[in-house]
């Protein structure tokens, strides 16, 4: 069993630490809040009082945090990641952030004569605690084989991808599809509904049909029966249609129904829905179609 | 066991009648090509002159085209379904054809003492072949009740939708998103591949997230082997898309993915390409990123 | 001068008639509604029973009416201007009409031994009653030859285009402008507006600046003060982007950004403004960028 | 006659600087390069060393330069025009930056006793040879009506926009127009040419009509006859329409015919565009509409 730690205990990430601990590893934890980290403390979690106090400890140190600036905070400074790793460490991310600011990142590792992967998640928290996540490397194949069978504790699908930040491009790649296809998702359900088909009897035709993606089915019933938190709010899709857009325009990829489906996010958030799971996008579409929602 | 007409044997229709001569019913067949038929009589088919004689001996009589004028044509007219339709003779179309020429057709039937059904499907010849297609069905509840068990023979998941119409409308509400999310998926694909991923692995992952719908399954491996013949060209894609953004304009609903997806059809028509599956519209956006395809 | 008929006497026919008649021209007019046509009549004009006794007693008979339908109602049937077409009469439409509906006219004309020209104007009854109509002619080159001094007399830029069909073909190229042009020019007020600079002088810099086409000097101020009645209203606006859509699916043009639009005045109508001048449209937009409109 | 300082003396502010010595006024200027400077030098402009040279002798200084980054080149640092700033002083930046940055340096301009203005103009080389540039003006009031009479030298006319920032903002809120507006255009103008209409014809007329804004005028015309060098080219355009899409995200206000005209541009530099007029998105649309260009 390997001596693990882990940076960022919020709604996935003290999640994935669970999976670790009842996997038999060892791990120090870090998360700002630290009564948020409880639960996990009670499951024989450690604690580290900084996150350079659990990159020392560890043998492989594991970060999951919202974006690219929380990446920064933990990772930077005299009381960062960073500042913790020697040589031979091993350091995981599994954020989503910009591509570009995990290959910098990377070297940055590199230079410390660590090595870093880029290793997001696809997936949200029903797909982990079914046993069901899926994973994406990003950077040195042989690293990756090293850590491959710890990776396979967390999720049973593991797939190397190719150099660093290419996994997290490859997971903003995914996520984009998220938001278009809930975007056409709806249109349909509206046609149908304006059309004279009930509501719910359109969305259980759609979802028994081959559109019917794992990502549509948990999250368009979310339009009869909102969730009590939101999984991925409106502010955290953007945010990952915006680092999809950003790649397309240094990559040279036009991306037209990205542009588009990010336009309606633009007005959930006008209209003072940033903070709901981003299903509620459906609210949009419908005022435009002319229903009070 | 059952007494049934079939018109319209091709690569769908063909299918369905030799699903439900398996399942032991009696079926009377009509094809505009009489040879291409010749598998079914083998296969214990009658054959009917003409669509009217199918109409006049069989208890239920199905058919299944490739649009509305086509439908227009083995429907109306001397030898047409409808000459052929008596009291209390049940029609089923499972064309997609525009929902207001299907309630119309609906009324003539009922002009004629006859009931008619609007029953499209949702898959292609893969699902059908697997047993999996799903139905849809618009018209009447007590006359769906009637042929359950028969639409149950040609595949498992049968849902009533509602009147008259509303089941092709349900279906063209359904195949808005297969372009769409085809456009969304490729749009990721070939972010991740200008940034360095292989092609083949990019798809792989996708294809293991959540985003993977079983349409999406089936049909993006095609840009790395396209099929000998294609199951849905751009033509028929666009017909349907055409459909959907017509009822838009009736019902009143917006459809922004969908309006902006069409246009990809239109390209790939100007570039040639009608008549290949639509996956191909990989290839006019591959274009727009500036590759070679 | 010339012995004209006029049939179609609303807000843009009655003034075109009125200039005809100013420029000392006999005309012989009909419209549906007699009443309507009373100034005229005041003004000098004859009045014909009939489309068909229009055409009969005029050498050069124009139409101008709504749409496609209108146009086949005055033109067809045994009291249609087509009924009192014979050797070497002169029918100009003045319509925005399908480009396909006008070239099988042409050709009915033809057939009776007549010749036909498509003559719509780009602008409005403003721009009319200034002198400054633009006309587009469709058709041969000599007939165009023949009654270019009484086109003159409607307005002073009249613009051979080519053969039946291709002036409105042209209209429509033209008109898919306007309304994308007010979409743009609404989404960057809507930014200035959100913030800080007042609506007003937002409206004013920008029709100060290089993308101030006359129409958009024309119609914008209407989001400050509405006209009295529509000059345009979004159902008309809506037909015309209609028209282009379906042209550029037979023509295998794609037009994103009018296809985009298109969707912005289904949303209007959603929301019953189907009736209102399409510089309405802004209202969508307000809608979408949280404000209340 | 005004003491006046200059810096960046490309294209726009070279000609900029012109004018003001022309008008009578004293301009020190400077450049990166000297030596594109030397007409003006002999044309009566002093030199200063370094920018922050110029804005220690001239009483008012004026920066035009070709973005964010490029503006803080000048500005910032031991030899930024900051330094040179004293009490009383005033600068105005002429360059079309990100609203946020230019608000930001009006605060560090203050904090040194000076007064910043921010006056981006709408129009090109030729609107301004021609004397008929447009300004609009950002910031104090009272500082506008100071040098309004200097401003009134570059173009005759001058708008007052409102607090420091949002003349920028409203110069974004122009040039997006720029671009969806020749989309549109170019979607029209193929329609007509594959319905049959020559290229030059369809291009007169068009320019004829209600839709043609002086910057139509000015710039559809190089699809026919390129220009020696861009006088905007597609990476300039795309700066101008992120910005939009970045103020867009931040006041929440959807664009989607900016969204969606963004992506041709991307297109654009994918074909390897990038350093040409924007114009030249006229070859993307071709391409997709089957076209050889």
């Amino acid at each position: 069993m390997a001596n693990l730690g882990f940076i960022g205990l919020g709604a996935m990430g003290g999640r994935v630490t669970k999976r670790l601990l009842d996997a038999g590893h060892t791990v120090t934890g870090y998360n700002r809040s630290k009564s948020k980290a409880q639960w996990l403390l009670d499951a024989g979690m450690r604690w580290g009082e900084t996150p350079r106090a659990v990159a020392e400890v560890a043998d492989v140190t594991f970060t999951m945090v919202t974006n690219t600036s929380a990446l920064h905070e933990v990772v930077g400074g005299p009381d960062g990641v960073l500042a913790g790793l020697g040589n031979g460490k091993i350091y995981i991310d599994m954020s989503t952030v910009s591509p570009n600011a995990s290959r910098r990142l990377a070297t940055q590792v590199a230079a410390k004569g660590g090595h870093m992967l880029d290793v997001p998640v696809s997936g949200s928290v029903i797909t982990l605690e079914q046993g069901n996540l899926s994973l994406m490397v990003g950077g040195e194949e042989a690293i990756f084989e090293q850590v491959k069978p710890i990776l396979l504790d967390i999720g049973p699908k593991v797939n190397y991808v190719g150099k660093n930040g290419q996994a997290v491009l490859m997971k903003v790649a995914i996520n984009l599809n998220l938001q278009v296809q809930i975007m056409a998702f709806y249109e349909g359900l509206l046609l149908a509904e304006k059309g004279g088909v009930p509501r719910e009897t359109a969305l259980e035709v759609m979802l028994n049909s081959v559109i019917a993606s794992p990502s549509l089915k948990y999250r368009t019933p979310f339009i009869l029966q909102p969730p009590d938190e939101a999984w991925f709010n409106v502010d955290m899709m953007q945010k990952d249609m915006l680092l999809a857009l950003e790649m397309g325009r240094e990559l040279n990829v036009p991306l037209p129904t990205v542009a588009i489906s990010n336009e309606y996010l633009t007005s959930a958030r006008a209209m003072g829905l940033a903070k709901e799971d981003f299903a509620v996008v459906f609210k949009v579409l419908a005022k435009m179609a002319g229903l009070d929602v």
